[in-house]
């Protein structure tokens, strides 16, 4: 693949003005101006506008989108993804930058629509290697602060507050803010206005009609813009497989009333998603309910607590908050604290309560304690061991999904049937899951009334096309993923990974020979030497073996065999290869060595 | 440990004839016989029965567990476990079989209650070390054969084949079998008559009013023990955290009446565990009725099917069932395949399909798939990758719980509760579980006022100790896991795991020097190999560096410390760390090798 040119197949589109009809759909805004370069004015009109997704499609998680027009483009969001079992020791992936890295002259800036890692956890690596002005809501800009220090760039990248309703121009295009629901502070979703018409990006939303701060998603402007003509919906799919709606963060909070008191004079202990902060106010409204203090734990924790304090997303009374060393001036009844682990993540704060491995707390029948989180796909295994060991320290441990206490972030079936039928879209692109999730929420499209050929169910690196009348899969860009290892950025890469699963399913076996140079005389070994394949004290009769078939096998090769290293390698790997398997039915990792003496 | 000695603490019990009480309870029964050699009439009367699981306590899987008396023992159940994430490379886990081996004079047979691999897998490697009859229903003696006969052991084992209400005399035990209800047909649950009085096991079990054989679980005789006096129940805690009742596998079929109407003229392809006879059953009764041909694929499903029409577990019509190699004669609306893969895993008939590996089956649009099955915690991921693959080639796949295309086979809490209430024992021992699971059954039976001081959460190998009064755990024997990877049953054991785990997350670095054994000089090397680190061809640069970091360590080094290759290594191995963390902030396993010449 070429990284330079995009490989296009360009419909025609109709030939109406595009200013004109851009112009008749948003009466609010200015006219866009013409791009400022190289494009001539009647080509000004037929430019089409592209979406390209680069992660967040047949994926959970490095949600970023490309939108492009004439010489302009921005980004949508720059998340990351967690490593699955396929990629061990990897740390985090983010999306492979390469489409953008080649065409940062037209990059004119990055929006972000909330502070969730798989929206916001990829931008310092991008912003490394580009320069462009960010802009996202007060509580998302606080998080990606935070980022861009650890990564010691938070001084050359330009960020910018924004609210709902206002907007940006990037080049051709505008984009305009608009409140969304969500398990974050200062969600948005995003409207696009480009020369072929509205585009409208939900970003992560739910519905909630009774949010913890009050503010509601605009559903008013999602319905105007649909009244108006909205060219594209591009809407969260996470929850396309669930049918109705998904309760107010609210219902929650009514849980905790009736968990509180089961607790009674224990101490509670409470983990959730640090990002949650709605959930941390209702714990907080308890806590002074119940006349408890309350303490923080876990460093992500306690770092968004402190953003959203000073951003003034969280309401709290006075002295309510105490500091984590003061606990034991306090009774258990007296105290709530709110932890992180909640998905029992090895090194988090409730994983080592649990393990009796943590310096400050100590976990006794005299503790109550929610997990207000339901673990995610993969988790499960960490979530139950974790929850078993507190419970063997005698707590009580609320859990289940039947006490109410999470509720999700994402809008249900009929939320995103909600939205499709405000939105009135010509053409819908399902955005951000996995196949499965997609192709659901084609299912709610065609039951809502949209023609299957105006849903595109795309791919990352998919250029989608559109000049406002049609809408189509045009090409392909450079995408995938990029494995982040330590301080390697992308230098794990399949190879690696094959043999990093080699060696964890069936160990090592080394061998050691030492060939004199001008002799070719073997005057070292053969020895050899195994790791993670069997307990060598227990197997010493079949080691022995195996060193004299290498021996043998070398007395076998001829002066020129001695000559041929890399034969004569691969002979030596298949003789140990096939006695190892004959003895265990094993295949480990052979690596013959040849030292030159 | 020593692995002869039990410690034990017992307590004395009450002086009431052991004879005497027994034969109180179980009037049909004959009286237990005194045991056979070594005990003196006097001490009989106060001979203690032991209950020691072995396995299927604080975890799920490789359930077995050792009833004693005098010089008696039997075994109730042997099975396998599934290996999880910390056990790379590893087949399977069975359990310590050390405490049996080391009192097989006192066992005097082995009973398995049903011929899920969790309660037979672990057979095949316990009858290689030690002689017993082993007594199941027909169709779990059916699955034994193949195991055996698999590890070639099929001619030294007595196998007894036992009906519901059949007896069995272990010494001064006797056992009878019980019918229940499971997801695999012939599954029992087992009354233990000793002398020190009625023991009740219910193997894994569900209460199913509508069986799809016709063949509901004894509630009555059940009851009949409780009236009688059950000194201890022993029951299934899989579901324990689940509400309500299960719903019977009645159920499914009325949900695949639906789904093959919505199928209409594709071909229906049906994954589902391959013990699973009843779900079997059902789809053969609709296939039947909507006039299709049945095929079967995997290598399991086409096993377990055959034993079940061969012992007559399954009713099947005439010519429904057809050879795979002929479904080319027939039109995708005549149709059914009945298939493995319904986890998602990676060798099956489903996956292959999936990922258009499989010689036999191309999906298409044409195919109507129906995965008749809940993931098992930790198999979510494989399941979604098989949907996706499935969906993207352009079948339906219908995967949802809201298709109620799966029951389970395990009792929720109203049917624990009914247990609890038929069985009334003085002892409970929660059975089958995580800890999570054992608690929340404790809950149960303290709601049904089972006195806290007499529910026993147990541990693998705890000694559990009865003499009719009280109950109470009073020692360990050894107990555990036996890991087997390929033909190695417990060879690869902590160590080995750790070296796996290292090598899988970080990679290895190899560094090779020669030494003149006389003169202490170095004749060769140092060279440097790496695995599953980077990709050395992008990372040369370093792997330079860390070449000259060797040498000059080495050029470094005094003649004596060249001498002492254990603390040169150390020194190599250090150095090299270092460097390496410091240019990567990873740790590969460091192996420093040392030829003489």
């Amino acid at each position: 693949m070429n990284h330079q040119n995009l490989h296009t197949n360009r419909s025609q589109g109709s030939t109406e003005p595009r200013q004109k009809r851009y112009a008749a759909q948003n009466p609010d805004q200015k006219p866009v101006k013409a791009p400022r370069k190289n494009t001539k004015a009647h080509e000004q009109h037929r430019a089409p506008v592209r979406i390209i997704p680069l992660g967040g499609l047949n994926e959970i998680g490095k949600n970023m989108t490309v939108f492009e027009c004439s010489n302009d483009m921005f980004i949508l969001d720059c998340g990351l993804a967690f490593p699955d079992a396929e990629m061990p020791g990897v740390d985090i992936v983010i999306p492979d930058f390469s489409y953008v890295l080649h065409h940062q002259d037209k990059l004119r800036g990055i929006i972000i629509t909330h502070g969730h890692e798989d929206h916001i956890g990829g931008l310092a690596y991008l912003l490394k290697n580009v320069s462009a002005p960010v802009y996202a809501s007060a509580m998302t800009i606080g998080l990606i602060k935070h980022k861009l220090e650890e990564h010691g760039i938070l001084n050359k990248v330009p960020l910018h507050v924004m609210e709902a309703k206002k907007t940006i121009k990037m080049g051709c295009m505008t984009a305009e803010f608009i409140k969304v629901n969500h398990s974050i502070p200062g969600s948005m979703g995003v409207i696009i206005y480009t020369p072929a018409g509205v585009l409208v990006h939900t970003g992560d939303f739910k519905v909630d009609f009774s949010p913890v701060d009050g503010e509601r998603i605009d559903l008013g402007r999602f319905g105007e813009l649909g009244s108006k003509g909205v060219l594209a919906l591009m809407a969260d799919s996470t929850n396309a497989e669930r049918p109705g709606y998904t309760p107010s963060e609210s219902k929650v909070g009514a849980s905790f009333e009736n968990l509180f008191a089961k607790a009674g004079n224990r101490r509670i202990i409470i983990a959730t998603f640090s990002s949650n902060i709605h959930r941390v106010q209702q714990i907080i409204n308890m806590a002074a309910k119940t006349k408890r203090k309350v303490a923080v734990l876990g460093r992500s924790m306690v770092n968004v607590i402190a953003t959203a304090l000073e951003l003034g997303y969280l309401d709290v009374p006075k002295n309510i908050i105490i500091d984590i060393e003061t606990i034991n001036q306090y009774a258990p009844e007296q105290l709530v604290l709110i932890t992180t682990g909640s998905q029992g993540e090895p090194m988090s704060a409730l994983t080592r309560m649990a393990m009796h491995d943590h310096n400050k707390i100590n976990i006794t029948p005299l503790d109550f304690i929610i997990l207000s989180a339901t673990p995610i796909p993969g988790n499960e295994k960490h979530v139950t061991k974790v929850v078993n060991e507190l419970l063997k320290s005698g707590a009580e441990v609320i859990y289940e999904s039947m006490y109410d206490v999470h509720v999700s972030g994402h809008a249900c079936q009929e939320e995103l049937k909600l939205m499709l039928a405000l939105t009135k879209p010509k053409f819908f692109i399902p955005m951000h899951g996995e196949y499965k999730h997609l192709v659901k929420h084609r299912g709610l499209a065609l039951e809502m009334g949209i023609p299957k050929e105006n849903i595109i169910l795309a791919s990352i690196g998919n250029v989608i096309e559109t000049d406002g009348n049609s809408m189509q899969i045009v090409g392909q860009v450079p995408a995938g993923r990029t494995l982040v290892d330590g301080l390697g950025v992308g230098d794990v890469g399949s190879i690696v990974l094959r043999d990093r699963k080699h060696l964890s399913e069936d160990g090592l076996i080394i061998i050691i020979i030492g060939i004199e140079k001008n002799t070719n005389e073997i005057v070292a070994g053969p020895d050899i030497v195994s790791r993670g394949f069997v307990y060598v004290r227990e197997a010493e009769e079949m080691m022995v073996q195996a060193k004299q078939i290498m021996r043998r096998t070398l007395d076998d090769c001829t002066y020129a065999e001695l000559r041929e290293w890399s034969s004569l390698k691969t002979k030596l790997r298949d003789k140990m290869s096939e006695f190892i398997f004959e003895q265990t039915k094993r295949s480990p990792m052979i690596l013959p060595i040849i030292m030159e003496i």
